[in-house]
């Protein structure tokens, strides 16, 4: 196999950052200064820049996706994503990326390059945003978006938004960032290839190779070649779908599927689930709609807006007088509306889940709706989507839900399509991006199946800092990184302390013990009561909890006795009496609350 | 197609239910007592003693499955699983039937007959046989694990264990019971031909074709062909696979990948997670280690219970010197070890996953290891695996978790042998069961396909009770069913209300507001304090709390003042201002708990 002789392309380039003839005059002082306001561990010094690249997100786990490219005196963040909570961050609404490593070197950021509108890499902006202003580099569709976002945060007129269509180089101190476009499930995606006088870094973002999109052009494959051929430092390449062998369909498979499933549904009312940000699959089933005689409605807050958004920007084509307000429902016959809705991940406050609960207000549905579940579950929604599927068949409803019907392709590269991004850059250096330990591994193995030397490959985590140049890529210390949780208004007051609580009161519930007691002697006044919930069914548990109140009671008098008057060691003596009493008991642990008062 | 009129087979032969002469005897008198003594609705009497089916577990979940067959004045009782909760369902160890029905009507039962040793067939026998005194009828293997757990619970020498052979016929009353062989992922399961005055009804249990098993026989087709030429009034047949297209393939394809893998893993110690009840699998296992000389380890005590039991009924057949214990691990050469374990589904307290979070106090794993699971997540399962996946990554070890190598097959029927079951059994009635709505209504579209009428399909819900003979077959009422929580020692005594309270302390935690008031003018003596748990990180949220104890203290001076002294008001009050102010300033809503003490 030549797969070993291919990788000896890369040639970095002299001019690339000769040119702009910075590079020995912002060599020799910056990097030291630097190494010190960075807070990563000082290096000995080297001739040329080196890259330094940060993780904040994005390294095992999926989401969250936010990277640091640092050359010089310059920093540019590509991305700002946020990620769902997983099932143990109980009552946590979203987690955002630790910032306080780009707090502290905020002077140095030049800019946010933003790869598409996913809130996985754009959701955390309105919270960096609240804190420092930097500006904002886009694509149209993209800024759209993350301009609709910070309206909702009241940021809109703080930040920069700065429109770069896919094919612009813009600058950003000394380093020059390529808006490349790629294919993805939202429209107006791109990759960057970033000049910077270390060498070049080319940034995939999300993207997947679509020789016939539904609209715009295939992804700029000339591009990456060129960016290629001029020599690449590293590349930083999304692992999503890296465990997948072949190749991801074409969006426009999509298409057929939805035709052939409309015309089998000719005497049904059409629902269709998918993700808001699919313009092109929306733009898919409208165009289908409009073949079959339908009219269309949306269904669902995020489907609103990102129709809104698509469409006055002009991604979203809608023929006229196709479109109805989902109020306008009633009059027209069921075979005769396409109801395109949220909910395709099984979200339990959305509008599919709502219509499958008969908790909709404005859509019930029955067995005249025909419904497709144009998405396949994320890792994780499996059970919420099948339980969704459940009680729509339940109500009678014919279900398209398998992937038999071909109704979604992903929106991730799988691996033929990997290798050939892989041969056109020829990076010296390969570091995955965009998943978790798996994906980054697989990603990693291909590379190194190409021909790649593993000292060459860098699998990270998030928080390592990275320094390449032509003559090595190496860990040279962290940054503060982690996992910010968002609950309600609160950004960061919920931590494991609280998830701790929330995890134990979650499993057996609590028991709370009150009691006045005589300042001056230490007797029981008032009390003890014992409050509990989410512990056992009180009424038929009498029995135990005047057991618990009883030895409450003999505790505390005891203490009062032997003059025990440390309410500490007052309430550890409770808490674990009790504890032994209700696992000898019950088998179960709820968690125990002595509360005291003196009067 | 001729599929529509195969189905016209159906013959009720005279013979079945008149050969013991009981049959014009029973009817008359006693179909109306049977009504009653049920409490389901009554029906007029009819000419023969029809048969009635009801579910108190295993429609529209996966597990718990436990079907009832009434006729005349007998009841047989098939299986007696447990399920393991949703994640919905806090705290909750697992879930077992409501078996209220079963105890009104213990006089009337004849026995249990178990189709296999899995916990969702069997589990649930230790919480009914602690009630109800019931004699059991299994399959060596089976009755060997119910022994085991009967033990556990003490259960052992109250339950008499009636050991029957596959090819055995029983008589429970009225019915006799054919025990018939069929292949799942456990050795020695069996599916049921009950025959009964009304007809005979053909309960598949859970089944595979294997047309060339590990151990014992393929599945006793000719039996079900018997069966079917004598006529047959209902088929209930599992569905656990009905929206997968074709065969699942023989279990002797995982010998084939695990020899590949064997070689492949040459020089590393060999960890392989799959289903302790999988004998077979095990036993695979254990031909490849003897084979490539390796000593095998059995890890996690579900493996060692279920190994020991099958060993000694000779279903597991260990080659001499091959097994050592896992304190002998490191007397041998990591290359010369396999260790089989548990945790293939991610189970947080499993071996498998304390390898995997450096937990597991005797085996520690890292780069030397090449880890197979060897099964597929169930639905709901996918993210807790794939969480353990990435953690022995990171560890170094190779992990083989793909379905591309085929280290795992389905222990149930695809389509495709479903469709060979009924074309075998013939049946007038199809009654789909084991599954989600989704699962039984692919099966009842298969029947459908293959040219029963849709009127002769009755998909159920847990609770219902089904009326057939030969002329009809329809619903005549319910049975109390529903899930009963088990928690630690607590059957029960957990329930909608509980889970409530677990679930909203999950998501926001909760604020508890404790006062002293006087008892004679209401006033505060003490308090109010606040205390809080899971809500916010308290240092941080002073300044709120600060705010909430003014409120509460307001709120109670002036009830104090308004002569307002009943405390249901008060703790109202308390309430629901409170839960405004929190609302308002973190857009939580945790629990609020007023606590008032007189003194």
């Amino acid at each position: 196999m030549s797969a070993k002789n291919q990788n000896k392309n890369f040639r970095a380039k002299q001019n690339w950052y000769s040119k702009n003839g910075k590079n020995s005059q912002y060599n020799g002082g910056k990097s030291k200064q630097l190494s010190k306001r960075a807070g990563v561990k000082a290096v000995a010094p080297i001739k040329k820049s080196p890259v330094r690249v940060s993780f904040l997100g994005g390294l095992n786990e999926i989401g969250k996706n936010i990277t640091l490219i640092e050359c010089e005196d310059d920093i540019v963040i590509v991305d700002c994503g946020m990620a769902f909570p997983d099932g143990d961050m109980l009552g946590v609404d979203l987690v955002i990326p630790d910032f306080s490593y780009i707090e502290q070197n905020v002077e140095r950021v030049r800019g946010i390059v933003l790869t598409h509108g996913h809130e996985d890499h754009i959701g955390g902006l309105p919270f960096l945003l609240s804190k420092v202003n930097v500006p904002l580099y886009g694509t149209p569709l993209t800024l759209g978006l993350v301009e609709n976002k910070l309206r909702e945060h009241s940021l809109v007129n703080k930040v920069k938004l700065h429109v770069v269509n896919a094919g612009s180089t813009i600058s950003l101190g000394c380093m020059d960032v390529k808006f490349i476009h790629v294919n993805h499930s939202i429209p107006d995606a791109v990759a960057f290839a970033i000049k910077t006088p270390g060498g070049t870094l080319v940034h995939t973002g999300d993207f997947k190779i679509d020789c016939t999109p539904i609209s715009g052009e295939t992804i700029d494959l000339t591009s990456f070649a060129k960016v290629g051929d001029e020599g690449v430092l590293a590349l930083l390449g999304e692992s999503t779908n890296a465990e997948r062998p072949g190749y991801t369909p074409t969006e426009q498979m999509v298409s057929e599927s939805l035709d052939g499933l409309f015309r089998k549904a000719e005497h049904y009312r059409i629902i269709i689930a998918t993700f808001a940000s699919n313009v092109n699959r929306v733009q898919q089933i409208i165009n289908c709609a409009e073949k079959y005689g339908r009219k269309v409605a949306f269904s669902g807050r995020s489907m609103v807006t990102y129709m809104d958004v698509a469409s006055k920007l002009g991604y979203l084509h809608v023929p006229k007088n196709i479109l109805i307000d989902i109020d306008m429902l009633k009059k027209y016959p069921p075979e005769q509306i396409v109801l395109i809705t949220t909910g395709s991940q099984g979200e339990p406050m959305s509008a599919l889940s709502r219509m499958a609960y008969s908790d909709h207000r404005k859509v019930m549905v029955g067995e005249g709706d025909f419904i497709i579940i144009s998405a396949n579950p994320i890792p994780g929604n499996e059970k919420s989507v099948g339980n969704i599927v459940d009680e729509l068949l339940k109500r009678g409803c014919k279900v398209i839900y398998e992937s038999m019907y071909e109704v979604h392709v992903s929106g991730h590269a799988c691996q033929e399509e990997l290798k050939i991004i892989h041969r056109l850059v020829r990076p010296k250096y390969f570091i995955p991006v965009h998943g978790e330990q798996k994906h980054l591994r697989k990603h990693a193995e291909l590379a190194e199946f190409l021909g790649m030397p593993r000292k060459n490959i860098y699998i990270g985590d998030i928080g390592d800092t990275v320094e390449l140049c032509d003559d090595y890529m190496k860990p040279v210390g962290t940054v503060p990184a982690g996992r910010v949780f968002v609950d309600g208004l609160g950004v960061g007051d919920v931590g494991s302390i609280v998830l701790r609580d929330r995890k134990h009161l979650a499993q057996d519930g609590l028991l709370i013990i009150v009691a006045s007691l005589d300042v001056y002697d230490g007797h029981v006044i008032s009390g003890p009561d014992i409050v509990s919930r989410g512990f056992v069914y009180v009424r038929e548990s009498e029995d135990l909890l005047d057991e618990v109140r009883k030895l409450a009671l003999g505790i505390l008098e005891d203490c009062a006795e032997k003059n025990i008057h440390e309410w500490g060691v007052i309430k550890n003596r409770l808490r674990e009496e009790i504890s032994k009493l209700i696992g000898q008991r019950t088998r179960r642990s709820p968690m125990i609350l002595p509360i005291l008062q003196e009067v």
